[in-house]
């Protein structure tokens, strides 16, 4: 589009950003999600731009805890549409699980837009418009949902989402997994399952797990859940920040 | 404006994403812009949000050299004229620098927006529009500039720059200064002075140290510059953001 050559050493962050500068024009993603979208690419560097391990394994507790769920609910916004939104779409499927499209900065013009915008990527009966339901404890733009999607929900994927609700949400009794860059973030600390991974590579890579453990019975499942320590991995996670900076600091000058 | 109450942790931080959001609506800020402030508010967060010892050397250093320059320049994009436009026209005055509105995303509308809200904080002389010569090494639109302002200069402060335009700036001989909250990027390792600070601590730090350093005589800056190595304070720089995240890591959870 505007020609970035595909061998620039920041091609791929470079076209995102693009994606997203045309996505707020388009009433897809809002002014503050292009901050948060650079917030979060700096921790993306700094956690070297890969699915490390301990996203990996938070990625395998996630689709374990989906499986398991009654009812799994992903909750898609701006930036996670404009990111994800087919893969998304492709994961919810293979879970069964309904998608509400929740805004932190909530107009119902966004949440329609983003709604047709999902639609034309193949989603199907998508919650968002005309929400009928509120999260308690909130304040109330930022409290509404839908009954038969988030809040009635038993497990919830709420990727690149605010500390606030997040808190909410945990506080309705519900399993929080969440996609977030930062370790430090409420979000991060607050979430059952924290995935410190790119969005656009940790629901693909859900989706290839979905694949395979959808054959796993509920007892291996459960399982995986068992062994999963969500204070180990975001301590990973601030390990690898940590070494990666030192290492740079040591070598790379 | 939206209400943010003074009381949230985050009321800075809140405050000045909103100033940024507006700007860009004012013709001042680039959506790229809002990213890239994005980013500087991860780097901010692992730094601690404050001026650290190996910022306040840089500053000190910067103001050194910018006070023994024959011709110091002062280079404002839209970021830098949103979040420390007053403040970068007070140290332009003590330093009896020109200042030169030079954007990454070149239009010569955004050019003159800037120009003119730079005029309206009591900013006189600003060279941008018009440009009559290049920065050679770079491509056209980013190498546009001024033979009366960074083209001629032989130090120049450069805050939030690009790494491609701090390599041909240093190609060319001159003495480079920048601020900018990512020790790792090619700016701040391209940079004779690199200063891992927020630019709205950085530069009004600058200035009441040069209110001082202005009386110290020309061999004492050049001492403070003899004295000052930029590796040092990035490896510094670095190894805080690895103890943050360690400290974080071990304690916080």
């Amino acid at each position: 589009m505007t020609g970035i050559p595909e061998s620039h050493p920041r091609y791929l962050s470079l076209v995102t950003r693009e994606r997203l500068v045309e996505m707020m024009h388009r009433g897809i993603v809002s002014e503050a999600g292009l901050i948060a979208h650079g917030r979060g690419e700096a921790f993306d560097y700094l956690i070297g731009e890969r699915t490390n391990d301990f996203a990996a394994e938070a990625e395998r507790a996630g689709v374990a805890a989906l499986l398991l769920a009654e009812k799994p609910v992903v909750s898609v916004n701006g930036n996670a549409a404009a990111l994800a939104g087919k893969e998304l779409i492709d994961l919810a499927g293979l879970m069964g699980a309904r998608m509400e499209v929740n805004l932190f900065h909530r107009t119902e013009e966004r949440v329609d837009n983003i709604v047709r915008y999902l639609e034309s990527l193949g989603g199907r009966e998508i919650l968002g418009p005309e929400p009928n339901a509120k999260i308690p404890g909130l304040e109330h733009a930022r409290g509404l949902c839908h009954s038969d999607g988030i809040y009635s929900a038993d497990v919830v994927l709420v990727p690149l989402e605010d500390g606030d609700r997040a808190k909410a949400l945990k506080k309705m009794g519900k399993t929080v997994i969440t996609i977030d860059l930062n370790p430090l973030s409420r979000t991060a600390k607050t979430a059952d399952i924290t995935i410190v991974d790119n969005i656009t590579r940790a629901v693909p890579n859900m989706a290839k797990l979905a694949e395979k453990m959808c054959r796993s019975s509920a007892d291996e499942l459960r399982d995986i859940l068992k062994r999963y320590d969500n204070g180990t991995v975001l301590r990973s996670a601030l390990a690898c920040i940590g070494r990666n900076a030192r290492i740079s600091g040591e070598w790379r000058m």
